[in-house]
C-alpha cells in the first residue's frame, strides 16, 4: 500500500470516536472481582457490517448465533459482549441463552433482534446466569454514551492487564473518516479466522464511513489475515474468536470498491488491526517480550508459515527468550521439525540486525552480545531458509512463570 | 500380543544384564557440574543391530554418521554417547569430529571403525572439545565392565533427574534370553522416529539373543512406534533422537521370523521400550503429573493422532493439569482446533473412569471430585469423538514453573 495519506491518531481513541456510535461497560456481576463485565456498542443509524469468527470445530454459542445474523441480516445496530463466561460447550441451552441476550438487547434498545450481535469470553462449559445478564443489558442500554468507548474496552477484559483500543482518522475527498477499534486477548490466542467464521480474541471495529457489506467483508478479511491471524500467544485456538466491523455512514463519506478512498480505508484498517493484534501479544498472559518471527527465503508460503509458527509456538524457544538465552539451536531445531523443506547449510539467522547463524553454522557473534539484545522488550528472530522467495511473519511472546501461574489457576 | 510368557525383571537391570555386554560411564569433562558425561557400551562378540533416528530436517552430526553406519555395516560392537554437547548444527567440522570419535573408539577397543556408533546430547551449535572427548574415550575403554550398565545410564543424563534403565528376561525354548535398555530424555521430547532415522532422547538396547538385522529392524520399528513415538513433553522434536538395538547372540538362542520366540521377544521389547518411554515422561523437565491422553471413536487414525497430540501439547491443558484445574473446556477446544473431524454433540470425556462430558456437555460431576482425582501423580484424559473406531494414545506431562525455570536458563 502507500496512499500518502495523513493518518491522525485520535487522542484517547475508542470505538466511540467515529461519529454516531455510543458505548458502555457495566458491572453485571459475572466476575468474582466485580470488575465491569458487559460491554455494549450501539449505532444511532443502521450499520453495514462484516465479521470473522474462529475456525475451531467447537464454536461457542454466540459464534454460532452471530454466523446466522451474518447470513440473515443486511444491517446491524448493536453488539453486546460479556466477559467471565464464554458460553462455549453449552449446547442448546447455551444457544437459547444467546438468543435471549439478543432479544433483551433488542427490547432495551428498541431495535429489531436481527440487528444485534453477541460476543462472549471467559470460562468454557458454564451456562450464562441469565438474570445477571438481563440486568446487565438493561443497565447497559441506559449507560450508553459517546464517551463510553473506553469503558466498553475494559468490560471485555479477562486476564488482560489493560484495555486495548485505538482510533485513527483521515481525510477522504476532503471529509474526515474515523475508524475505531477495541479488543481483548491474553490467553488461548492463536486465531485462524475466516470470513463469517475464527480466536478468544474479541475485536469490535467501528467507522462512520459508508461502505457496503461486500466491500467491508473483503477489507476485513484482508486486514484480519495480516494482523490477528499472524499472532500466537500459546497456539491454543479459542472457541470464541470474533471480529465485527460496523460502518454507519454518519460521516457522509461513501467508500466504494476501487476508489482512492477505499485504498485509504484499507490502509487505516490495516493500521488499526495491526495495532490491536500487536497489543494482544504485548498483553499476552505472562508475556514479557514481544518477538517478531520472520521467515524469508522459503520455497512457498505454506513452508514459510509452517516454519514461523513452529518457532513462535516452541516452548523451548519461548522459555529461552524469557531467559535472554540466545540458544539458537532451538530455533533451528523448530524450523527443522516444522515440515518446511530446506537445507541446513543454506540457513541464516539474525536477531534484529545481528548475525547469529550463517550457512547453518554459528556466525561467531559473542553470546553476551546476543543476550544483551534479548533484554529489549521487543526483538525480531529472522530466519532465511535459502530455498525460494516466500515469507511469513508471526508475532508472539515469551513463555514465563506468570503464564503457568495464570493458567494453572484460572478463575474469572 | 499375549504369548503367556513369564517375563522376569532383572534386579538393578541395565544394558549389561544381557550376557556378553560391558559398559561404563566416565567423567570426560564436558559438563560444568563434573558429572559423568561419556557412556560406552561394548559387546564381546559382533552384534546384529537396528536403529531409528530423528526425522528432524536438521539431524545432528552423529545422526548423519550413524545412518551411514546403518547403511554400510552388517555388524557393530560398540556405542559411545556423550552428554553436554549435542554436536548438532556444527557443519563439516561437527561431522569430522564424529568420525574422529569413532576412530578413537575403534583404536582404543581394537575393533574396526565400521563397528562403532555414536550418540550425542546437550547444547546445539557448539563444537565438541576433541581433546576432552579423546581422553574420555580412552578412559572409557579401560573402565568397561559387566557391572558398568548403571554408570553408562548416568553418563547420558542432561536435565534428567534420574537414570532410566531396565532389563527383563524370559525363557525361549528352554533357554534364557535377556533384553536390557537405558535412555535419557527430559526436554525437547516429541520423537517422531523412522527406521534408520529420529528425538533428544537417546536409547540403547542390548540383548544376548541372536536375531538378524532385518528382523531386528522390523521389531524395533514396531516397538518404537508403540512407545517413544507416543510421548511428548514439549512438542519440540530434537535433532539428536536415536535408538540403537544390539543383539550379540551370546545366549545361544536364535530368534527367527515367525517363530514363537520372535513373538516373545517382540513382547519383551514392547515392555522395555514402553517402560523407558514412560520413564522419560515421568522424568520430563518440570513434570509433576503423568497424563495418558486417550482418543477413541475417531473417524480414522490420523484424526485420532491429531486430537491426541493437540490435547497433549496444549499449554492451556498442561498448565490446568499442573493446577489440578478440571477446566475440560480447554481439552475440548484443543480437540476442536486439532484438525480432527467430529461433531461437538457426540463427544464424551472421562478423567480415568469418571465422566466429565457427555454429548458435548458437562456431565455434572462436581468440580471438586475431578480436582481431587487430578491430584494423583498419574491420570488419564479419555475423549471419545463418536465418529468411528480409530484410536490413539499419547503419554505426556504437565507444564510447570520448573519447566520454565529449567529452559529459561539452560546450561549443561
Amino acid at each position: 500500500m502507500g496512499t500518502n495519506t495523513q493518518f491522525d491518531f485520535v487522542e484517547n481513541g475508542s470505538v466511540t470516536s467515529p461519529l454516531g456510535f455510543l458505548a458502555c461497560g457495566v458491572v453485571a456481576g459475572l466476575k468474582r472481582n466485580k470488575n465491569a463485565d458487559l460491554a455494549m456498542i450501539f449505532s444511532e443509524k443502521d450499520c453495514s457490517f462484516a465479521a470473522t469468527f474462529t475456525s475451531n470445530l467447537f464454536p461457542a454459542a454466540p459464534v454460532q448465533y452471530d454466523r446466522e445474523v451474518c447470513a440473515a441480516s443486511k444491517t446491524i445496530r448493536a453488539v453486546v459482549a460479556n466477559s467471565g463466561v464464554a458460553n462455549a460447550c453449552t449446547g442448546l441451552e447455551g444457544y437459547q441463552n444467546v438468543r435471549k441476550m439478543a432479544e433483551i438487547t433488542a427490547s432495551a434498545l428498541s431495535i429489531p433482534v436481527e440487528q444485534v450481535m453477541i460476543g462472549s469470553t471467559g470460562r468454557i462449559g458454564v451456562q450464562l446466569p441469565m438474570d445477571v445478564i438481563e440486568n446487565g443489558i438493561r443497565m447497559g442500554a441506559k449507560a450508553l454514551s459517546a464517551a463510553g468507548g473506553s469503558n466498553a474496552a475494559k468490560a471485555i477484559m479477562t486476564t488482560d492487564t489493560r484495555p486495548k483500543e485505538i482510533a485513527i482518522s483521515f481525510l477522504a475527498d476532503g471529509r474526515r473518516v474515523t475508524l475505531g477499534g477495541m479488543c481483548k486477548g491474553a490467553g488461548m490466542i492463536s486465531p485462524k479466522m475466516v470470513i463469517a467464521p475464527h480466536a478468544t480474541m474479541l475485536c469490535f471495529l467501528t467507522t462512520d464511513a459508508e461502505i457496503d457489506n461486500a466491500l467491508l467483508s473483503r477489507l476485513l478479511a484482508k486486514s484480519v489475515e495480516g494482523s490477528f491471524n499472524h499472532i500466537t500467544v500459546d497456539n491454543d485456538m479459542s472457541t470464541n474468536d470474533t471480529v465485527v466491523l460496523m460502518a454507519n455512514g454518519v460521516s457522509g463519506v461513501k467508500i466504494e470498491e476501487g476508489s482512492a478512498a477505499a485504498e485509504q480505508f484499507a490502509e487505516a484498517l490495516a493500521m488499526v488491526t495491526e495495532h490491536l493484534a500487536r497489543s494482544i501479544v504485548f498483553d499476552g498472559e505472562g508475556v514479557t517480550k514481544f518477538v517478531t518471527v520472520e521467515v524469508t527465503g522459503a520455497a512457498d508460503e505454506k513452508d514459510a508459515e509452517l516454519a514461523a509458527r513452529a518457532i513462535a509456538n516452541s516452548p523451548l524457544c519461548k522459555t529461552a527468550w524469557f531467559g535472554c538465552d540466545p540458544n539458537w539451536g532451538r530455533i533451528l531445531a523448530a524450523a527443522g521439525y516444522s515440515g518446511a523443506v530446506f537445507s541446513q547449510e543454506n540457513v541464516s539467522l539474525d536477531f534484529d540486525e545481528t548475525p547469529v547463524v550463517r550457512d547453518g553454522l554459528d556466525a561467531g557473534t559473542p553470546e553476551a552480545e546476543l543476550a544483551e539484545l534479548m533484554k529489549h522488550r521487543e526483538f525480531a528472530v529472522r530466519i532465511h531458509l535459502g530455498e525460494g522467495n516466500a515469507s511469513a511473519t508471526v508475532w508472539t511472546g515469551d513463555f514465563t512463570y506468570d503464564y503457568v501461574k495464570i493458567n494453572a489457576d484460572y478463575h474469572t
